[in-house]
Formats: structure tokens, C-alpha cells, sequence
């Protein structure tokens, strides 16, 4: 069994596997939003399903937070390697709706691009790789790894009920590799594996200046207004050169050797970057570079804000209450909570007197990094060069996928990051995307991975 | 005729009053929201027929803006004074509606208070306005006094249509006394008459970093936030001691002479006033009291701050995009568009570099003084003591009628502002109210005016 079989069937089952890939891409199983509970369950149990006519042995498993789907296939017996593969089903918000092309939910192929909410992160990549599982599984009727495939269903909302899942240890999750399977190449065409990410923290902040929104006339100049405490409390956490102010903020992070940054491309093309993204303007630390910046230096982002009166025209009110969303991209030995709570420190202390702060710190998720010399790496290396023809390079990660340290903590495997995203398949924004062509590359790559064994 | 006559009409009729009261409370005249407009456009109708029922010449005159209503009774001919009484019939938005106690356009009565959008601002003090008149044209055969009626349909979102409309000089406004009844009492069950009001100024603001939401992990460190740049910049609007930053903004203000300031009524209690609207924090410029502040300092207050995602749960994105409404009250002196373009300017400059800064000035209004020597002054004074049984206190009002300057210059007239608002009445807040005791005094004191000559 070799790449060309796996062509072969991909050719045959092409117009089943879009099919099937759109009726998962059309669940709005977003998980942030309580109002979209009922259909995260049932995105669970089709996928689910889905798996159980495969020939996986699959079940829903119910969480303090959104359901797991875990479904394996053990035929290979215990002598033989076992592999565990990781994945979410849930997506992110599809708001600001008006910028959408198409509706999220009704997926659209567009010059060979699948347009809809979760098109890669991470129902795509999902997708292509339980369909590497269907075709091995038909193909190769003497199995040599066992397969362990773990989707869950609250990525995109800090994973709560998932890391309680996996330290219950309901399920037995040991295996010798795991692969992560949510992450980008490193350019179109170009094949790459993510020696690590940065780890992640979110919380919400309000402030409240009076019971009830005030009349500007009537009490501006006597009372605080909530936006006004906000913005330049908010303003406060970062010093001219793009620091965060806040104490012991960079206290624990470490900066790679010179024989860590060597085994990187460090390629960025400023110009390239922001005509790409639109982007308008930089925001590095001094004495940063884009990629220093993103792959080893936290970040601290103001992800929302709202005050006062946000509707067409205007309303002269004193909002009585503001509210920030925020969070952090952190490094290697950063600690989630411990940062969190030292900004919410910060953040109260430094509110103008009397400012009723409130706050809601949300579970964290540690950085994480491998070495590009494991047998894992090597071998989704192989894989990757197979399919893409090219030398394979190594990246980092500036984003997050929360439950990896516990994931390899619980099954005690060497984990890979890979993927066949591209930074402008704009997740997590409108007109999400990802094309046909690199669904079939991650097709092509995980059966590779399956048929190494 | 004296004041027992209209006490026993009222008596009488009061059942009919709070039902029409009611009815016009009913439309939901919002003329900031585009969304409204054919509400606004029924109320206009609704009132202009209501006022030919009870004996006006009164017509719906369209303005590019929002339709004026205008009648007049001009039956005690060319040689007696004519008064001019302005009100407007539009209302404040009523978000946030989850904080209101009954639906804002169905009025309630609770404990003697009528429960309403526009219950007191100004729909309330525009009804029993009418009904004074009804009341005089109904005992009053033989009329010392011609009538000029002037309700505006935009008070509550800069008055722009209204504006045009006095300046093309389609009616002849010209009148003795000018009449602004939309103000409020020092106290309850204390009469008061207001000498003047602050200016006004609106304007928005848009800060565009990117041409979409980023991803915070695959940006962040990188790419600018929208929601950091606006945060970052509004704060340099002030000081630490509460003093607006920007160049000339003070330029213009005068402080009031002693002999000025001698004739208000300055008592202001702190603890009060805190407790009072569950205000935790003052925001004065320091030197000033409360009062100070409210009646002869400009404000500058961000009205509505928006950015990134503001739904339920976190979504980590870096927001491409971020506003803020903004107003300023203005003092004696001080000019709308140059105060406005002012700040712009200076957000313009301070903002990071890169970032895509918008603005739109809306119209404003100057601020406005009147002694209180006038005839006009000492009529009302007259009517208040009589209905009250108490001396007439002057104040000043924070807030702005911004057509007011514009309607003085219209009419050649003196004008006198007043009105039965309370401080705690909730306008422009959820939860508006009303009390028909303070209906009823209204309604006896423009009687009272009415039959004055």
C-alpha cells in the first residue's frame, strides 16, 4: 500500500467526502455561546456516527463542559504502536455576520476554496483526517498501529470541561504519538511541522460607575463615565515601546539559544504581510522582530470592548458600565493563572478611585515545544516531503491549542503539530476559507502517517 | 379666571388627559435610529391633529431633518403679545431595554409615576403644556394673548432638519416671550427657573488597523490592535488632574462674575448625590466643585466605545476595527465646530502610527444665557410662586435645548427655560418617569402664564 492507492480511492470517493465534509461544516457548533449548546451535541453525535460507520468503535462522552468524541480502532493488538490523534469540532463566532460573503453555515466552493465558518479550524483539517482513517481502514486489512482519535468540543472556549475530562482519566488515551492537527503550513506548497506554540489566557474585565447610564448634560462633569475609566485604565498596560507595563509580566520568559533559532526559517516579508492582511500598522516590543515577537514573546490583546451606547447615531449618556475582553499569547514557563491574575491586579489598582472592577479569569492553557529530533517529527516529516515533494521546514506557533500539555501528559506520547492551514484562510474572521487542494494534501498526508507504521 | 378654574378643569378632565398622555407616549419616536422614522413621521401627525381638535391652526411641516409641528392661536390679534412656547415630541433610544421594568412604550403608572421613553423628556412636559392650552382656550372666551406652538421632532439628535428650517424662515416665529418647557425643578415641590444651559457638541470616531478581524495567536506581537490604538489614544484626552488636554479647548470659557454667580442657588450635597444615582465616582477638574463643574466647565465624555467582539464568552481576535461616540457640553463662548474639529485633530495626531482615524462632526449648539430681570423671567416666576407657594429659585442647567439659541434669534423674544423635570427622573435612562402630581403643577403654570396677560 503505498501514495498512489490512496490517490486512487480519493479520486473515487472525492464528491462523498465533500458532501459529508459540508454537512459537518454546516452544524453552527460554536462553543462560546451558550445559545449554540443544543447544536454543539448535536455536531457530537453526527460526528460520532460518522465514525461508527467507518469501522471505528465511537462514542459521545459528556463532559462538565461540551462532549467529547472518542472513537478508536485497536485491531493491530497491543504489541503494535498505537497512535492518538487530536481535533475539535467546535468553531468560533461567526460575528461581524454583515462581512460574510455567504452564509457561514452553508459552505461554498469559490475558486476552489470551501468558504464557511470552521471550513479549517479545525473541521477541515478534522475532516481530511477521518477520511485518511476511512480509506486506510479500507485499504489495509492487516493493521499495524492502532488508532485513537480525540475531537473536542470546546477549543475555541478554553477546553474547562475537557481538561476535567482528561484528568479524570475516564478513557485510556496512552499511545506513542500524538498527532495535533490544527496548525498551518509555512507557506502554499510548502511543507512544514510546528515545533511548538505559545500558551494562552483570556478574561473579562467590567467597570461600573453608577447604577444606571447618566445624562451627559445633567451629570457630565460631576460623575465618571465607565468608558472613560476603561480606556485609560486600558491604557495603561503598555509603555511606549510597546511593553507591557504590568510587574513580573515578562519575568519568566526565556529567550531560545542561538542553536533553537537555527533549526527556524525565519523568512517574513514585512511589506508582503501587510498588504496581505490590510494590516495598517506594527505593534512589536522594540528590539523585536515580527517572528521574535510572535513565536517567543507573550502578547496581551484587548480582544473586545464596550461601553455605553453603540447603536446608529449618537446618545449623550455617561455609560455606567464597560466592559474589556482580554487576553494573553504566552511563552515556554509562563504560568496561565499567575499572569492573569497579576493583570487583573494591575488593571484594579490602577482604575480611577472608586471604580467598581469586576473580573472573570478563564481557564489558561501553558505553551508548549518539542524537539524537531523525535521519532514522531521524523515521521510526519517523511510523510510531508512524500506528499509535497519538498524539503520539510520547521516553524513555531504564535496561536494556541489549549489542551495539548495535557493531552501528552495523559497519553505519554511524542506530540507533532502539523497542519495544512495558510495564515489567510481567515479563522476566527469572515469569509473563513480553505482550498480543496490542501484538503486533499492533508488527506494524502495522514494516510501516509497511517501506512508507515 | 384664576388658578381655582383651571384646578376644577383639570379635575374634571383628568382621566381624558393621562389617556391621550398615554396614547402619545405610545409612539416609539426615536429620531437618532433611521430605523424610527416613520414612527417619528405618525407621532408628528398624531400630535398636529390632536392640536387642531383642540382649537389650533396646526400643521406637520417636513424639514430635511424630522418633521416640525407647529400651531397657532392667533385669535387675540396683532396688537396684544404673542408667546412662543418650543417643546420637542422625539425621544432617547431605551437601550439598554433588558434594565427596563415595563416596556418603555407601553407608560405604567407605579406609586404616582408614569413609567415611560419620553414620560418627563419630553413628551410629558409637551402634554400638559397642551393641555394648559386646551384648558385656556376652553375658559377663555375672549383672549388677551396669541399662542405660537413649536415642537420639534430631532431635539434628541442635533436638531439638524430643524435647524435649515428656521433659517429658510417658512413661519414667522416672531413672538415676546419665548417659552422652553423642558427643563427641571431644583427639588421636588421647589420651583425654579433655569438662566442658562451648556453648548453641545457630537462626534464619532473609527479607528481602522487591519482590513479584518486577526486571529490573536497567528498575529499577536504583530499586527496592532484597534481596540489597543483607541484606548491608548482617548486617554490622552485628560489629565491626571481632569483637565481636557487638548490645545484651546478652555480658550473661550469664562468664569462667572461673583454678582453672576450670587444669583444661583449653589446647595449641592456630595453624599447625596452619590447615593442618589449610585454614582462611585466624581470625575471634576480639580478646583471645581460639582456644581461648577456642571453649570460653567465644558465636559468631554466618550458616549459609546466599541471594538472586537462583544458577544457572550471570549472570541481572541484582534479586532480590525473600534469607535467611539463622543460629546462635548459647551460653555458661553464656546464655538460647536471648532471645539469638535479640535479634538479630531488632535486624536488624528496622537493616534498610532499607521492606523486609518474617521470622523463625523454632527451639528452642535452654543450655549445660552438669560438674566433674571427679563419680563418673561418675572411672568413665570409669578406662575410658579402662585402654583407652588414657595419662592423661585434660579439655577443653571447643564444640559442642552441646542435649537434654543436659534429659535431666540427666529422669534426677536425673550426667553425663559423651566420645566418639571426631577434630577432622578431617569431620562435618557431606562426606567424614565414621570409623576402626574408634577404633571398637574406643569399644567397649572402654563395656565397660569396663559391667563397672566
Amino acid at each position: 500500500m503505498n501514495i498512489s492507492d490512496f490517490k486512487r480511492w480519493y479520486a473515487l470517493h472525492r464528491e462523498e467526502i465533500q458532501r459529508d465534509y459540508f454537512t459537518f461544516l454546516s452544524f453552527p457548533s460554536i462553543s462560546t455561546d451558550p445559545a449554540y449548546e443544543g447544536e454543539v451535541q448535536k455536531t457530537a453525535e453526527w460526528l460520532s456516527t460518522y465514525l461508527t460507520n467507518i469501522g471505528m468503535k465511537s462514542s459521545v462522552i459528556q463532559t462538565t463542559g461540551k462532549p467529547v468524541v472518542y472513537a478508536v480502532e485497536l485491531s493491530a493488538g497491543p504489541s503494535r504502536p498505537t497512535i492518538l490523534i487530536y481535533q475539535h469540532y467546535d468553531v468560533q463566532p461567526v460575528d461581524p455576520l454583515p462581512l460574510w460573503s455567504s452564509d457561514p453555515f452553508k459552505p461554498e466552493v469559490r475558486g476552489g476554496e470551501v468558504f464557511a465558518r470552521g471550513a479549517v479550524d479545525n473541521k477541515g483539517q478534522c475532516f481530511y483526517s477521518i477520511s485518511a482513517i476511512r480509506a486506510f481502514l479500507q485499504l489495509c486489512k492487516e493493521r499495524r498501529v492502532n488508532v485513537k482519535l480525540f475531537i473536542e468540543g470546546e477549543e475555541e472556549s478554553g477546553s474547562r470541561g475537557t481538561f476535567a475530562f482528561l484528568e479524570e482519566k475516564q478513557v485510556d488515551l496512552t499511545a506513542d504519538h500524538l498527532f495535533v492537527i490544527d496548525f498551518d503550513l509555512p507557506k502554499k506548497g510548502e511543507p512544514g511541522i510546528t515545533l511548538g506554540m505559545r500558551g494562552l489566557v483570556t478574561f473579562t474585565l467590567t467597570f461600573q460607575t453608577a447604577g444606571i447610564d447618566l445624562h451627559s448634560g445633567m451629570h457630565g462633569g460631576i460623575a465618571l463615565n465607565a468608558n472613560r475609566a476603561l480606556a485609560t485604565t486600558l491604557a495603561k498596560l503598555w509603555d511606549e515601546n510597546g511593553k507591557v507595563i504590568i510587574p513580573h509580566f515578562y519575568d519568566d520568559v526565556q529567550t531560545p539559544s542561538k542553536e533553537e533559532s537555527a533549526q527556524f526559517s525565519m523568512r517574513f516579508d514585512g511589506a508582503e504581510y501587510l498588504e496581505k492582511f490590510g494590516v495598517s500598522a506594527f505593534c512589536m516590543e522594540k528590539g523585536f522582530s515580527p517572528l521574535e515577537s510572535n513565536w517567543f514573546r507573550p502578547s496581551l490583546e484587548i480582544n473586545g470592548m464596550l461601553g455605553g451606547y453603540a447603536g446608529p447615531g449618537v446618545k449623550t449618556v455617561i455609560p455606567a458600565h464597560a466592559e474589556a475582553k482580554l487576553s494573553c499569547r504566552l511563552v515556554a514557563n509562563q504560568d496561565p493563572k499567575k499572569i492573569a491574575e497579576s493583570i487583573v491586579h494591575f488593571l484594579k489598582k490602577e482604575a480611577p478611585k472608586g471604580v467598581k472592577v469586576e473580573s472573570n479569569v478563564f481557564e489558561g492553557a501553558r505553551a508548549f515545544q518539542t524537539s524537531s529530533k523525535t521519532d514522531a517529527v521524523q515521521r510526519v516529516r517523511r510523510a510531508l516531503e512524500e506528499v509535497f515533494g519538498k524539503p520539510c521546514q520547521f516553524q513555531m506557533c504564535g496561536a494556541t491549542v489549549p489542551i495539548v500539555p495535557a493531552l501528552v501528559n495523559a497519553s505519554g506520547a511524542e506530540a507533532v503539530l502539523f497542519g495544512m492551514g495558510l495564515d489567510d484562510d481567515s479563522i476566527h474572521a469572515p469569509n473563513e476559507h480553505f482550498g480543496l487542494d490542501r484538503f486533499e494534501q492533508g488527506f494524502l498526508t495522514v494516510a501516509h502517517i497511517l501506512s508507515s507504521f
